[in-house]
């Protein structure tokens, strides 16, 4: 005989299924969305049911963008440089950096960083799209944006070395020590990132 | 312009409408999300979308039950007692006391505290139930398992006091102060509440 309804264990255990939720938060998370209305509870169904199939890829920056665009916007608007790149690991840290106001460039998600342990070599992320784009759109400085660990290090490293073996000019940076290191950039706080944008250095 | 996808975005503001859910952690919950599967998603939009519905209140304990069953299992569960009734603040409690494996009798759910702050009065409470069932079942003792704050110190003396004038003679124990003041039941670890609910003392 279970203590709880089917639905309300069920809700329980998907919860806790989010990173970071354990049983008790889940528990929590689940009452309180008991709690308000059904209403509240079907708006977001609505959006999780159509999550998925209302977002894809950008083709050109893979950063994330309604299934109905073309290109991301942040690519297209005329505003923004296309010779200065900003290379993230993941669609989130865009908006780590936007949030911060002073980048004008554009943005290149490699969709993570080399990790061996994780399985992730560099055929899965997305660098030769970026070697193509820095000679297509004749790509002058290339901000390395990636977190400040151990992969993200060889990462930049590899990168450097792919250019160089491809013969690629182009400026490399990378942002500033500012970045505490072991810190995802997507918890950074803002005027850490501001310090970390305008002193950026040559690699 | 936005930087995320409205759909991202959608899911990020309804997140973080969850207690002790900011932006950031709303943040890393969406992108987890969307990391896994669209059928993980869907299978949470579905669990959501049927949730108010698949529940209901039993009209007997106010216990949450599933739709389908007309009175709660834990209290038709012949092996348990209906003379021996805990009184608990919300159907979450239930499973806290539960897991504990020490109480055979049955609950019953006041859906809150007296409170006139959050106004709650005692007629939004499930008190005249609570009088109707212990005149009808002929219930012996009446263990309050209410949360032990200045909010559940008067609803038990309300109900003290609410008992005496309607001429309803019943023990009535609370939880032991094995309890620290301040932490809600819903929170206690279950070799505390063992204590609290074996060190019962009269009212």
């Amino acid at each position: 005989m279970s203590v709880l309804p089917k639905a309300l264990e069920d809700l329980i255990e998907q919860l806790s299924k989010l990173s970071g939720v354990g049983p008790r938060t889940a528990e929590r998370y689940a009452l309180g969305i008991l709690k308000r209305s059904s209403n509240d509870a079907k708006e977001l169904a609505k959006t999780l049911e159509e999550l998925h199939s209302s977002l894809k890829t950008c083709p050109k920056t893979f950063a994330l963008i309604d299934s109905s665009e073309d290109i991301s916007s942040l690519y297209t608007d005329p505003i923004r440089s296309k010779q200065l790149v900003a290379v993230v690991e993941d669609p989130i840290d865009i908006v780590s950096l936007e949030k911060t106001g002073q980048f004008k460039g554009t943005y290149h998600v490699l969709g993570g960083v080399i990790s061996p342990i994780d399985g992730i070599g560099p055929e899965q992320l997305h660098l030769n799209e970026l070697i193509k784009r820095i000679k297509d759109d004749k790509v002058d400085e290339l901000i390395l944006a990636i977190n400040a660990s151990v992969e993200g290090e060889s990462t930049a490293l590899y990168l450097q070395d792919m250019l160089k073996q491809a013969k690629v000019e182009v400026k490399i940076t990378r942002l500033a020590r500012g970045l505490p290191v072991g810190i995802d950039l997507e918890y950074a706080d803002q005027i850490t990132l501001k310090h970390a944008l305008s002193g950026r250095t040559e690699l």
